[in-house]
C-alpha cells in the first residue's frame, strides 16, 4: 500500500520504518524537506537530526507535504497535535479526499509545562477537528495510546497481551487500520466504535502520563479485562 | 473504623453495604432522610427506592449530612458529581477538617444526553475542587473507574487481576484508603501521585464508558501491564 506518514519525529520515523518493514511503499512527508536536510542540531524532543536517522533510512523519499498526497492511499498524522491540520492542509483537501488518514496524534498542550494538559477535549477532539476540516477523508484515531515503540512492536512488551483501539466513521478505513495493526503484530484490538470516541482516547493519554511516570518507563499500557 | 458513605444511590448503597460487611461502623449520610425514606418509586437511575434497599440493610444508620461529620474518620463522596460541594458543604468544613474524603465521584454532564462529557476536565478536577474547598481535609481520589459491583469485589472479574489506582496530597490519607481497597480485594493498586492525578481519572472514565458500550456490560477494567 502506498502510505504517507506526515511528521519528521520520533513517531514519524519510527512508524514509517516499521511500515516500509512490511513491505509497503512509504513516503515521508514534511514542511521543508530542504531545511529538514540541512539540520544538525537535536530536534526540540531531543531526537538526533533528521539527516543521522534518514542515513539509515535512505530507502524512505521525504518529501514535501504537497507533493505526497497523489501518492497515498492512506496518510499517518504523526505530527505535532498543534500542527495536524496545517500538515494536513499542506497536503490538500483534494489530495486527501477519499483517502484514510490515521491519526495518531494527541492534543497536547505543554504551555503550561510538564505535565501537558489537553488543546482540545471533552465534548470535542483533534480527530474530530480534523475530520470536519477534511469532511471527505475517512479519519480513523488509533495508536495515540502508546509511546511509538509499541505502536509497531507490541510484542515487546508482556509478549503482545494488551490493548489496542479504534474509531472512526467509516467502517471500511477501520477495517484497513484493523489490518495494519495486526501486521504490527497487535492482538487485543477493540473497536470503539464511532469518531466521537477519540475525545475518550485523546483524554486517556492524561492517565498514560501519570502511568508513565508511576512506572519509569514509556513501555507501558493497559489491557482491557472483561 | 468510622466511615460516613454520602450518597443514597447505587453506588452508595454498594459501598455502604460493603464496608459494613468489612466490619466498619458505617453511617449512610443524605440531605433529608425523612424524604429519603418516604419515597417508594425508583430513583433517576432506576435503583429502587431507597426504602427496599435499607429494609435488608436496617443496621446501617441513615442520617442528616450535617449530623454525620463528628462520627466519621472517614467520608466516601459517593454522590453525584454535580452535587458534591454541596453535600459535602451540608456535612461542614470544620467536621471535615482532619479527615480523609475517599472521592470515588465523576463529574459527569448529562445535559447532553448520553454519553455524557464532565463538567470540570482537563486542567482541573473534581476532586481537586473538592480539596480546594476543604483545604483542612485530607482528600483521596479512588474507585470511580469502576462499577460499584466491581469497587467493592473486584475479584469477580478475572480473580481480581485487574488495577486500581489512588491519587492524593496527603501520604497517610492515600494509606489509609490503600488499606481500605486491599480489604475489598484490590491487589494491583496503582498509586499516580498526588492530586492533580484525579483530572487524569476521571478524564479516563469515558473511556470507561466506551468499553462499557463495546463490551455490553459494565463488568469491565483495565489492567495496567508493565
Amino acid at each position: 500500500m502506498r502510505i504517507a506518514v506526515l511528521g519528521t519525529g520520533g513517531v514519524g520515523r519510527t512508524v514509517a520504518a516499521a511500515l516500509a518493514g512490511l513491505g509497503h511503499d512509504v513516503t515521508i512527508g514534511t514542511r521543508d524537506p530542504e531545511a529538514l536536510a540541512a539540520r544538525t542540531e537535536p530536534d526540540g524532543m531531543g531526537n538526533p537530526p533528521f539527516s543521522a536517522w534518514h542515513a539509515d533510512h535512505h530507502e524512505i523519499p521525504v518529501r514535501a507535504y504537497a507533493e505526497i498526497g497523489d501518492r497515498a492511499e492512506l496518510v499517518v498524522n504523526a505530527t505535532l497535535g498543534s500542527g495536524s491540520i496545517p500538515a494536513l492542509e499542506a497536503v490538500g483537501a483534494e489530495q486527501l479526499a477519499g483517502v484514510t488518514i490515521l491519526d495518531i496524534s494527541n492534543p497536547l498542550d505543554f504551555s503550561q509545562s510538564f505535565p501537558p494538559s489537553l488543546f482540545v477535549s471533552n465534548t470535542d477532539s483533534l480527530a474530530e477537528r480534523i475530520q470536519a476540516s477534511f469532511p471527505d477523508a475517512r479519519v480513523v484515531k488509533s495508536l495515540n495510546t502508546v509511546t511509538a515503540a509499541l505502536m509497531v512492536d507490541p510484542r515487546s512488551l508482556a509478549g503482545g497481551a494488551h490493548s489496542m483501539f479504534v474509531c472512526g466513521d467509516d467502517d471500511g478505513a477501520k477495517a484497513q487500520v484493523t489490518d495494519l495493526l495486526r501486521a504490527l503484530g497487535w492482538s487485543q484490538i477493540v473497536d470503539l466504535g464511532d469518531l466521537t470516541a477519540a475525545r475518550a482516547l485523546e483524554m486517556y493519554v492524561m492517565l498514560w502520563i501519570r502511568l508513565y511516570q508511576a512506572a519509569g518507563t514509556p513501555m507501558v499500557n493497559v489491557a482491557v479485562v472483561t
